[in-house]
């Protein structure tokens, strides 16, 4: 083999779904990989692949500077690594977990003596080692660390680093699913509404998603408002609008037999900005909800 | 004036917001158009600009064979149109209202020899008379009706024919509108986690706006999986495992002192799904959710 890009030795703890689509991008790219997990037969066909196989957590970490670590929460964290000397290492958590959960490991982490930085992972392992799938990784925490290993880390999937918070990349991650979650709970409710009626669910589909694709761009305006706290020029479709033709979708819903319980409570939201202070908040656009949910 | 399009002759009833802006592109399209409004004083500007204004509802609606009706709500059109003689019209409803308040109106004009196209306008009045801004009209009912008034309704904006059930333009709309704030609310629950931080709203919204750009495609995959019940062919990220993320992502937003109230109605749906058969439901994506929703 001619080895004409420089590669780096790391270790993963982890060969779940996840850790096993990591492992195998960098054994492609040419990586020195060590890896271990607790159930040890998941590290066979690695092996066979170019990867080391420690024998515990322990040698796996002692076998690098760099440990990427991508475990099923952060308790199985904790536990993999329970004992073990950190002291120097370059530390590469991936595994999901809340904001909360990220800066304590990380105090954790750098009470042991080594650097720290958190990862969530914007990705499916199908689409791990597809560039075109578009997957990445936020990561926060240690910039030092992430500029020095960015390479490496670039080699699964984007990396994008979000800031020496150690919680910003779970955050960031959290906050994009919930979007997510928030559109295909609208979408459900839309495909509920037809779903006795002569309306095919692939004629609907396109229409939905030029719709979406139409009022995407409330993203953008609400963050404008949010810094601004102007939630009313340039309001095309005010609050008040739009919750009289809530009212109509609720009516709608109950006369369709579906029930209200995925589109209520942002109904509700909307309502209660409106009644708070119908003079001033009736001619805003529904940004102003977003003050509401935070208690 | 060199006139060189067929024009037509229509009726307008209505001149609120939405009811103005549809007159004035009949008008410049050189349509002879009558109006009337409740509130006469409304009529004022279009009178100036070329339109005839009827003296009551009943003269507006003998003026034309082509009524277009935009009011309020359902309740404010059988108020307008009490007692008025429609034989022969053909009666255009484009106010919001439910699908059951479409047919039962439907039904209301046929009894009184009217054939009857319902509308759910998809368009603010700013984007009425501006083909590039891409709003447009549901319409549903009479096919003949829609044909043969088919270039007056373009006028103001595109039309779109969904069915000759004269619900299903309503149906369209709210449909379109749930699955909008849907993606309003997720989105909003996203700005609401980030709120305490040191994270900037414009640094997130062209992460979100990408990530459910990304995303959309489950509004297509739902439909495929609606219309052949397979829901476990090609999924990649499995309901199972968006039941564990959506746990972390409840406890991200109980850390972050955010209200659950938009995001946990959707993930108990998911809960329910998974629970009624873990076995069966794991594997599967989350367009399982629908089937729930439905009463
Ligand atoms: N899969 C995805 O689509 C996806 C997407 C984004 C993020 N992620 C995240 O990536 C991480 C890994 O996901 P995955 O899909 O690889 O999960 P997985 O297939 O369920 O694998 C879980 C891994 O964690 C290990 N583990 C669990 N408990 C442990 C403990 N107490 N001590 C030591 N090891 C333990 C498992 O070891 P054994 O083999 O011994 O059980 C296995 O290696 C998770 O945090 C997940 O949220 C996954
Ligand atoms: N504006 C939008 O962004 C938008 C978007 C999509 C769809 N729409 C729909 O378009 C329709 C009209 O909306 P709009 O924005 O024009 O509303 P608007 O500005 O509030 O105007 C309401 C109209 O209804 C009339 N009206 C109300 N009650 C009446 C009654 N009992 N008898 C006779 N006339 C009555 C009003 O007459 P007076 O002048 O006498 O009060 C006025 O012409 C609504 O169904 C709305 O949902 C609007």
């Amino acid at each position: 083999m001619t080895d004409t890009t420089p590669h780096h030795s790391l270790t993963l703890l982890g060969l779940g779904d996840m850790g096993t689509a990591l492992a195998r991008t960098w054994l492609a790219a040419g990586h020195s990989l060590t890896v271990w997990n607790r159930t040890a037969a998941k590290a066979g066909a690695l092996a066979s692949e170019g990867a080391s196989v420690a024998a515990t957590a322990a040698d796996a970490v002692a076998a690098s500077p760099l440990v990427v670590v991508c475990l099923l929460d952060d308790a199985s964290v904790g536990a993999a690594l329970d004992g073990i000397d950190l002291t120097g290492k370059d530390l590469v958590n991936l595994t999901t977990g809340t904001p909360g959960e990220a800066r304590a490991r990380a105090a954790w982490a750098e009470a042991r003596g080594a650097r720290y930085l958190d990862g969530g992972i914007m990705a499916t392992p199908t689409m791990i080692g597809v560039p075109e799938a578009g997957g990445y990784v936020f990561h926060s925490g240690s910039r030092a660390l992430f500029e020095a290993h960015r390479a490496v880390l670039e080699v699964p999937a984007g990396a994008r680093f979000v800031g020496e918070d150690p919680g910003h990349a779970a955050l960031h991650d959290v906050a994009l699913l919930s979007a997510m979650w928030g559109m295909f709970a609208g979408i459900s409710h839309a495909y509920a509404l037809i779903a006795d009626e002569d309306i095919a669910p692939k004629d609907l589909a396109p229409l939905l998603s030029e719709w979406l694709g139409a009022m995407g761009f409330f993203a953008g305006n609400a963050a404008e408002r949010l810094t601004s706290g102007d939630f009313t020029s340039g309001v095309v479709s005010s609050l008040a609008m739009q919750v009289v033709g809530s009212g109509t979708m609720l009516r709608t819903t109950e006369e369709q037999g579906v029930s209200t319980e995925l589109v209520s409570p942002y109904v509700d939201l909307l309502r209660r900005r409106l009644a708070a202070d119908p003079a001033a908040h009736g001619g805003e656009d529904t940004t102003g909800a977003v003050l509401l949910l935070k208690r």
